[in-house]
């Protein structure tokens, strides 16, 4: 054997033994990240024929299948539908102590499009600051997250794709896609450049070439080892609270609200018949245009939310409505940042859904009941106004009803449901409990309303001690609320 | 008032009393429901027009969200696509204790898709076959199943079509389909009269006039109220064992299987690579042809289920393939048929997907710890084997693979983990109690494989004493069923 050539089989053969203790470490990282509740999200973007489901497979062959999951957003039916861009990557985090591969996501996602031109210079920079804000949500909320761009030289490409062709069997892999990328290498050579230049504000792009095979394998691989142990080593990271500027509406506080209005009973009826004819015409147009309308509840027990939701419910086509009511959560929502919860319950485009209960939840019963830490619901007022910009920049509608009735009113209501034997499954010792910390959940009300009322999601006080009063006057802002957005949209 | 007038406008009254007194009535069996964890279908059929939508409006409209949900399968994305014919409906069936009231379904995805001559008779059958399969098991799974189909005559059709039309509004609610089914009217008839009458094997139908208006709603009210009443009074229903014909695979017991096999690690890693090379080939053919592949572990603890699928996996295109790792039921799937979370986890067709234990835990765990009746899982032979014909009339192949070891190996291997830091979390209290129930264990496997090797769906024992030869053996008997898959598919 020459010199070099036994050179090369030592290279080799070393390369071969770096991989198998990589994957040794990273078998046994398996268990400390579970141990330690850590979810980690590595997001392998990249050329198309670059390698990137070849390079998952090598870095995912020795780990227990219990712990990870291969997801492709782009072949997800969802991706090319009818909601928000990051929605099916949200949908797509880890539960904690496990890893999700994600084989290209909200790079190649942006990007196909602005170079498609199906959306614009201005809405790709909303995206991008999207993205911005959804990795840093995740990295603040305790995810470890690694983005791996796979890198090939245009010559390389072709080649690979004409193998690809070549074959009865893998022609069908090589998309037309593929073929105007190869096409407009340049063009995507530059956005990818500043794609990656323009989202590294949370989460930090690593580059590697896919050029090198096993030892891509290896690089990828230690990179992710190292990422893990440094993780472990720092324990589950919590994100500092900050202060982004939103334009608010100066809101009241809840004791400057005046609880008297009430409306006659025949003046509700014909009020009630008017409005709810004219919501199921606006469901109509609303379908048509495709607009997504939000709608969420948020209330003192008992305050009369149920009611409320109903009669706004009752005129719609149930085809294109959906309730949420939400409860505490179950394990593997409670697994997941908590915004997750309701991102894989958005509504499609012309839906509407009502959230009986939303994620205010975080600065409410979390905040009041130690579910979360200080710095994680102080860090929510930001983070949920981000989501609902999220939601209003995609088109939709975004109203949020406080419900609201004294504490005279409530105490009436409790002991009413009390003695009425069809009631009493609606009063449990939680709500008692829960009105013995009146005051401080006065206090966080009142903070969560001046944080979060924005201008394109704004909060409304529904004096409710009347809940027909309360009907009607949310039933009346709804209404005016979609007119106005159907109108724009013409 | 004239005397006629008068009749009439006594008898309005008299109807909105009665909607009035059977919605609270139906307000109240929500709380009986609940306390008698009884899940309540109710399928919506009828002519386009007939108003599924506005009825199903009028029967919810008092109830509690948190208890209910509306359903349009025919406008889910699922519904158009590469998944099995009743995966949206079975996607979509309540949980103990709620409603779901379905805005079509079954019927109207098979009538319309036999009318389109998008599948043949001969596959129309094969479904109504199926619907009744899938309506049995829910009835003998405790569920409560209404079934309405809502008529009106051609004339009425034609006008409520042609109103719709005229608003600009509510001119996309007409869609094309609409119009040929209006334009077709007589064939309709005559496919949904027959398809009435040929699923009425475990459920019957209930037609209901669309022409009355209030009077529809207060009948519909009526037959929902009255079937909830006798549900409850009799209590949730639990299906008789029964015995239907499948052709079987004689098997032969574990006892009789020689374990002794072994392979030499030269061939071992000789025969891995060919393999998995030819699997990966595979892949791409079977994803070119859109068949799915769905494979099924089941075996003794550390008889070595992981390391072979890992083998499987490997030579897979991670995007193209799914491993489910089965645990104890999550709350929201054990408040489900039992193969709910089985039917939500299917491929896309062209996709694999392996499952790290099955929905044979019924006759093994559940029947062994008394996690469901004697009379569920003596069902649930024929229920498990109508559930995999479903799946290979859809096209997909099916293979089961007992992995097999002897008890001596077993206690060698949960040993080893004992003693090997890096494996304990393999090993746990349960591995060892299940141990001691070998005996108990035997008896249930044996007559699983018994009863449930189908030519369709076949049982393989896979001796695994020595773990390389298991992986081998598994490997040559998917690559052999794939290849011959792929064959028959030219």
């Amino acid at each position: 054997m020459s010199d070099s050539k036994k050179k090369k089989s030592e290279e080799k053969a070393k390369l071969r033994e770096e991989i198998k203790s990589l994957r040794a470490r990273l078998v046994a990282q398996q268990q400390q990240l579970r141990a330690a509740k850590l979810p980690v999200l590595v997001l392998i973007e990249g050329w198309s024929a670059a390698g990137k489901g070849s390079l998952i497979k090598e870095i995912i062959s020795e780990i227990d299948p219990r712990f990870y999951q291969v997801i492709s957003p782009a072949i997800l039916p969802e991706s090319e539908s009818r909601y928000p861009f990051l929605y099916p990557f949200a949908k797509a985090i880890p539960e904690n102590g496990k890893l999700v591969f994600l084989d290209s996501g909200w790079m190649e996602s942006a990007v196909r499009k602005v170079l498609r031109r199906e959306i614009t210079r201005e809405e790709y920079k909303c995206r991008l600051r999207q993205i911005n804000e959804f990795e840093r949500q995740l990295r603040d909320g305790g995810y470890l997250v690694l983005k791996i761009f796979l890198d090939i030289p245009r010559e390389e490409q072709f080649a690979r794709l004409k193998v690809l062709r070549e074959s009865a069997d893998t022609e069908w892999r090589v998309t037309n896609d593929d073929l105007w990328q190869y096409a407009e290498y340049p063009q995507f050579k530059k956005t990818y450049d500043e794609f990656m230049e323009k989202t590294e504000e949370a989460v930090s792009w690593h580059v590697l070439d896919g050029m090198k095979k096993k030892a891509t394998v290896r690089d990828a691989l230690k990179l992710l080892v190292t990422k893990i142990d440094k993780a472990l080593e720092q324990g589950r990271y919590v994100g500092e609270p900050f202060e982004e500027k939103f334009p608010l509406i100066k809101m009241p506080t809840l004791k400057e609200v005046d609880l008297s209005p009430v409306i006659s009973d025949e003046e509700y009826k014909k009020e009630l018949k008017k409005l709810q004819s004219r919501l199921s015409e606006l469901h109509n147009m609303l379908y048509d245009r495709k607009i997504p309308v939000i709608l969420c509840y948020e209330g003192w027990d008992a305050a009369g939310k149920g009611g409320n939701i109903r009669r706004v419910a009752y005129p719609l086509d149930p085809r294109g409505v959906d309730v949420h009511p939400i409860a505490s959560p179950e394990p593997h929502e409670l697994n997941r940042q908590f915004l997750w919860r309701f991102w894989t319950r958005l509504p499609r485009s012309g839906h509407i859904c009502i959230f009986d209960r939303t994620w205010y939840g975080r600065v409410m019963v979390e905040r009041l009941e130690g579910f979360c830490s200080e710095k994680d619901w102080q860090r929510a007022y930001n983070e949920i106004n981000e989501f609902e910009r999220t939601l209003t920049d995609w088109g939709a509608v975004v109203m949020k009803f406080w419900i609201h009735i004294d504490q005279d009113t409530q105490l009436a209501r409790f002991t009413d449901r009390q003695n009425t034997p069809e009631k009493q499954w609606k009063i449990t010792d939680e709500d008692w409990r829960n009105r013995e910390k009146w005051p401080e959940y006065e206090v966080a009300v009142d903070e969560m309303l001046q944080k979060t009322s924005t201008k394109n999601a704004p909060w409304y006080i529904i004096e409710s001690n009347d809940k027909k009063y309360a009907r009607i006057k949310t039933l009346r802002l709804i209404v005016k609320t979609l007119d106005k957005a159907v109108k724009e949209h013409f």
